[in-house]
C-alpha cells in the first residue's frame, strides 16, 4: 500500500482530537445522501472535515457549516489511466478542468513526453503537477522508444525505471502499460529487467487481442491490468485470469458499451473506468470521468457499481491509501450532486476545499524548445521517380489502422508528386529531437485535401514532425511554422500560414488558457475545412500515420514500415 | 503489497517458458468446474501447475495428469484471524488438520504465547511454521501485557513491533488486533508508537461496541478491520466507516448469522470469514473454514460470495500477492469438491501437491519449561477470616462475562473456605512465568464441583496458573501436576490426580499427535464430570476468570479486579 500520510502527521494535525470532539472541525457538510462505496449503501450523513481529511458522519462543531440540502455526495473520481499530453493541456490546465468535473486524482502515464524528452520530461510532469489540488500520480513509461524503426527523443532503460520508482515512491506507483508483449513472451532481457525493477509495485498491462497461453505467460510476468480489451470475450478471459479490467472510454477509443457486459455483481470490484486519451474539447464540452459515469449509468449499470468503478476500485487496485471513498481518515475529495443518475454536479471539494477556491496555478513553466530539425528544405521532400508502383498509406476513416496500397505514381519532372485528383498527398516525417536530419517520405490517401498542407508534432509514439500536403512549398511553410512556434500544429496554403496552434511544451502541450487552446484548435479545423480536409480532428489522421505498432503501413523518420512484417520497406514496390 | 516471489524466481522456475508451451507443466488437473473468484463465474477449465504456481486453464502437456471429472475447484481457503494457541496444537499439528479441511493459509496472532514468552514465543511460532506446506502468516501482537493488573511473562514495546516488522517483512503482515482502544482515544504515547511502527502495513482492529465519534478516532489512528461486531448495527457502522468486516465464527464466539445480514452485493468484497479461536475437537469433528462456509451457505449466502469471503477478499485485505484465487501466477492451492453447496471436499492441493503427500513435520521442537511457580503450598491458599462479605465471581454459563456477587463466607478454623453446598469454590491464580510468588485468591460460584479441583495454564491473557476447587489439598495436587507436566490441565480429587493434559509448549500447546490431545481432553472432561462440573469444556470457565478486560469481577495473580472500575479490589467487602 502506498501511504501518503503517517500517523505522526495525523497526530500533529490533531485529527484524533477533532474526531473525539475536543477541537472543532474545519468544515461540516450537513445533510448529504452519502453514496458510500465502502458499505454499498446510500445513507444520510453529515461529513466533518479537518486538515483535508474526513473525520466522521456525526454532528461536529465546525468553523464552516454547509447545508447540502440532501444532495448526493460521492467520493472524488479517479482516472486510472490517462495520458495528460493527449489533452494538449499542461498538467495544471488539465487539472483545473478535470477537477470542475469531479475528478480528484489521476494516474497518468507520461509516455508521450518521455518519448520526446526522456527523464527530463518525467521530471517536468512531476514538478508541474506536484502541488496541484488534484492529485496526479504517475506510472513509469515502459516502452521508450516504442520500436527500433523510429527515432525518439530519448531511451528509457530498466535503470531509469528503478531510479524513478526508488526516488518517487509516493508519486510513481509502478510500471506503465507494458506494450511490448512480444518482448515478454520472448523474455527479452531488458524488458524483463524493467518488470523486475517494478516488482512489488503496480504493473499495468497493454495487450490487445493477446489470449490463451501467451496471455498466461504475459500475466505471470507481472502485468496486472489491461485497458485494451475490445470484445466481451477478450475482457472475460482477462478477468478470469486475474487482470484488473480497465474499461476505457476515451476520445478515440470507445469500449464501454461492449465491456460492461462482462461486469457482474461478483467481479465489479475488479473493474475501473479509465479514459486513456481525452482531447481538450471533449474535456470542456462533455467532461471527464463524470461523462463516462453518465454513459455507464445510461446503459443500466447500477449507480453504486458505476461510482465504485470510478473511485474505490481504482484506488484499491493502485494501493492508494485512504482515497476513493469517504470515511474517517480518507482524503475529503467530495462531489455533491443534484441528481445521481444524470450525475449533475452541484459542487466539488478537493481535500475539503471548494474547487472554486483551490489554487491551480503552477510555478513550474516549460522553457525548453524541443524543435531540433535539420534538412527542412525543398530537397528533403524530393521523391525521384523509379520503376514500379508506390506503396501508399490508405487512411481508413475513424480507425488508426491503415491500408497498404500500391498505386501508380503521379510524375512531374522526374519526381513522384502529390495528386489532388486522386486524393494522393505527399507525407514526410522529419526527425525533430536531435537534428539527426532523418526524413521519411511517402504518400497517403484519404486526407481529402484539395491543396495546402498540414504539419504537426503530435505523432505517436516518437512525436517527430509529420507533414502531409498537396504541395511541397506549402508542406515546408506549415512545417517551418510548427518549428517557429516551438511545436504544435499548422496549416498552410499558397505559401501562407492559414492557422497554427502552438504546443510549446515538448510539442505536445500548451500552458495557455484553455479558451486559447480551443480557439487555436478551431482555427486549425476551419482552415483545414477550406482545403477540403474531411477527417474532422487534425489528430484523427496525422497523429497515427507515424505509429509503427499499428497495422498496416506507416511512415517514420526512417521510412516506410510494413507493420505486419514489422520491418522497413521501400517506397517503390517492384 | 507483500510479494512472495520475484520475477527472477519465476524466471528461474521457467514459469513463462512453461506458460508458452516450451516446457511441460508438473501437473494438469483436467475438467474442473472452476469457482473463479476473480471473474465471479463458475466455468469449465483445466488447471496447469508448474513449480507450485498456476500456469493457465488450457490443455498443457504435464508430467502428471488428473481427471477431476467435473468436480468443483475452489482456491485454498484463508483464515484471516486465528490464535493457533487456542487450538491446543503446535503450528505443525494444526496445519495438517486445517489443510485436510481445505485451508491453505492463515493469518495468526500469536498473542497468547507472546504473553507467556514475549519475543522468544514469536520466534518459536515463526520457526515452527516456516517450512509448512500451509502458509502461516502472522500479525505482531499489540497488547502484551493486556493490562497492568496482571503479571504476564513478557512485555512487547513499540521497538519490538518495529524490529519484527522490519526483520520479517514477508511473514509478519502488520499489527495484530489493537485491543487497547482507550489507549488510542487518549493518545497513549506507547500505543501510538506501536501504531506508528506499523504504518504502511496492515493494522487489525478489535473494538467491541465502539461507535460514533470514538470509532472515528480509532479508525483514523490506523486499525482497518474489526472482528468483534456482534450486532447488525455495529457491523454496518464499521463497514460504512471503512473497516474490513471480519465475520467471526469460532468455538466460543458465533457472529455469522447476525453479521451476514449486513453483507450485500456492493460490499461483500470488503468482508472475510475468520475463526479467531477454534478448539482442537471442533477442528477434528467439524473442520475449519470449510465448516464456516457450510454454515454461511446454509443461511442462503451465494456460494460465490461465501467462497470469496474465505479466499480472495482476505488475500486482498492483507495484500497477499497472488493468493486467494486460481489464475496464472497464483499459488496453486486448490480444493476439489464433490458438491459446492455442502462443501464436500474430495481432495486438497497446496502449491500443487496433494495434501496427503505434503510433509507437515517440523524440525523445530519446543524444549523450554515455562512453568516457574513459587509459593505452591498450603499457606499460599489460606484466606484469613475478616469482617464483612466476600466478593465472589459469579460464572454465567455460556458467557465469558461474570457477575460480581457479595456472599457470606464459609468459615472454618478462622479461614474462609470453599462451600460445596453453595457451589462456592476457592479460586487461586499463581504467577507462573518468573516465580514472582504472586498468588491471587478469591472465590467463584457456578463451577458445579461437588469436590476436587481443576488447574490449568490456559488463562487469558497472561496465562498464569489458575486453580479452582473445593479442597485446598486437591487444588495443590492439581496445580503441582500441571507444573510437573510443564503446563496444561489437571483434575485432582482426594489427593490423587484423576486426569491431566500436558500442554508443554508454553503451557498452551501440544506437539503430540492430535488423537493423544483429544484423548487427554476427553479424560479431563470425564474426570470433571465425576466431580459434578457442569460447564462442558474446562476452558469455558477457568480460561476467562483471569481475563481482566471482560466484566465484571475477575481474579489475576495480583488479586481481584473490578473490571467496571478497571481497578483492584479487596476480597472482603465492608
Amino acid at each position: 500500500m502506498s501511504h501518503t500520510n503517517t500517523l505522526t502527521d495525523t497526530l500533529t494535525n490533531t485529527l484524533i482530537g477533532t474526531a473525539v470532539g475536543e477541537t472543532p472541525a474545519d468544515l461540516l457538510i450537513r445533510n448529504v445522501r452519502l453514496v458510500n462505496v465502502l458499505s454499498g449503501e446510500i445513507h444520510p450523513a453529515h461529513i466533518a472535515v479537518k486538515d483535508g481529511c474526513v473525520i466522521g458522519f456525526e454532528e461536529y462543531e465546525a468553523r464552516t457549516v454547509v447545508d447540502a440540502r440532501h444532495r448526493y455526495c460521492v467520493p472524488g473520481l479517479i482516472d486510472g489511466h490517462i495520458h495528460i499530453e493527449s489533452t494538449l493541456l499542461s498538467p495544471a490546465r488539465f487539472a483545473r478542468i478535470a477537477a470542475q468535473h469531479g475528478t480528484a486524482a489521476v494516474i497518468c502515464d507520461p509516455h508521450e513526453i518521455a518519448n520526446v524528452m526522456g527523464t527530463a520530461g518525467l521530471e517536468y510532469m512531476l514538478a508541474a503537477s506536484e502541488h496541484l489540488p488534484l492529485s496526479v500520480f504517475m506510472m513509469m513509461p515502459s516502452c521508450v522508444p516504442a520500436t527500433h524503426m523510429e527515432s525518439s527523443g530519448a531511451v528509457l532503460t530498466h535503470e531509469h525505471v528503478h531510479d524513478f520508482l526508488t526516488r518517487y515512491p509516493q508519486r510513481i506507483l509502478g510500471l506503465a502499460e507494458v506494450m511490448n508483449y512480444p518482448g515478454v513472451l520472448f523474455r527479452n532481457p531488458e524488458v524483463l529487467a524493467k518488470l523486475n525493477a517494478a516488482q512489488g509495485r503496480v504493473i499495468d498491462g497493454h495487450a490487445p487481442l493477446l489470449h490463451g497461453k501467451d496471455l498466461n505467460a504475459y500475466i505471470i510476468a507481472g502485468p496486472a491490468s489491461d485497458h485494451e480489451s475490445s470484445t466481451v470475450e477478450e475482457a472475460r478471459e482477462k478477468l478470469r485470469k486475474g487482470m484488473h479490467l480497465m474499461v476505457r472510454e476515451g476520445s478515440q477509443e470507445h469500449n464501454l458499451l461492449d465491456l460492461l457486459q462482462t461486469v457482474n455483481e461478483f467481479n465489479s470490484h475488479r473493474a475501473s473506468f479509465v479514459c486513456d486519451d481525452r482531447l481538450v474539447n471533449d474535456l470542456v464540452n462533455h467532461g471527464h470521468m463524470d461523462d463516462i459515469l453518465r454513459k455507464a449509468m445510461a446503459t443500466g449499470l447500477a449507480p453504486m457499481r458505476a461510482v465504485q468503478m470510478a473511485t474505490i476500485n481504482t484506488a484499491r487496485y493502485f494501493g492508494l491509501h485512504r482515497r476513493g471513498a469517504l470515511a474517517p481518515g480518507y482524503r475529503a475529495d467530495m462531489v455533491l450532486l443534484d441528481d445521481l443518475q444524470s450525475f449533475t454536479i452541484a459542487d466539488c471539494y478537493l481535500a475539503g476545499r471548494r474547487v472554486e477556491e483551490c489554487d491551480f496555478s503552477s510555478s513550474v513553466h516549460f522553457s525548453e524548445n524541443t524543435m531540433r530539425v535539420a534538412n527542412l528544405d525543398k530537397d528533403a521532400l524530393r521523391v525521384p521517380a523509379q520503376a514500379g508502383k508506390l506503396r501508399v498509406i490508405g487512411i481508413m476513416p475513424g480507425q488508426i489502422i491503415t491500408e497498404h496500397q500500391l498505386l501508380e505514381p503521379a510524375l512531374r519532372e522526374g519526381e513522384a508528386v502529390a495528386d489532388a485528383g486522386r486524393d494522393l498527398a505527399k507525407l514526410a516525417v522529419f526527425e525533430r529531437h536531435n537534428a539527426r536530419g532523418n526524413v521519411g517520405l511517402g504518400f497517403v490517401t484519404g486526407l481529402g485535401l484539395r491543396a495546402g498542407a498540414l504539419a504537426g508534432t503530435v505523432a505517436h509514439d516518437s512525436h517527430n514532425l509529420i507533414v502531409g500536403g498537396m504541395d511541397d512549398e506549402d508542406m515546408l511553410t506549415a512545417a517551418r511554422e510548427v518549428v517557429r512556434i516551438g511545436g504544435g500544429l499548422a496549416v498552410a496554403h499558397a505559401g501562407k500560414v492559414l492557422a497554427s496552434l502552438p504546443l510549446p511544451i515538448a510539442g505536445l502541450m500548451s500552458d495557455a488558457p484553455v479558451e486559447e487552446v480551443l480557439a487555436g484548435l478551431q482555427s486549425i479545423n476551419a482552415a483545414l475545412a477550406t482545403l477540403g480536409y474531411k477527417l474532422g480532428s487534425p489528430f484523427a489522421a496525422l497523429s497515427f500515420l507515424a505509429l509503427p505498432v499499428i497495422p498496416s503501413l506507416k511512415l517514420t523518420d526512417m521510412g516506410l514500415v510494413d507493420v505486419q512484417r514489422f520491418a522497413m520497406v521501400g517506397l517503390w514496390a517492384e
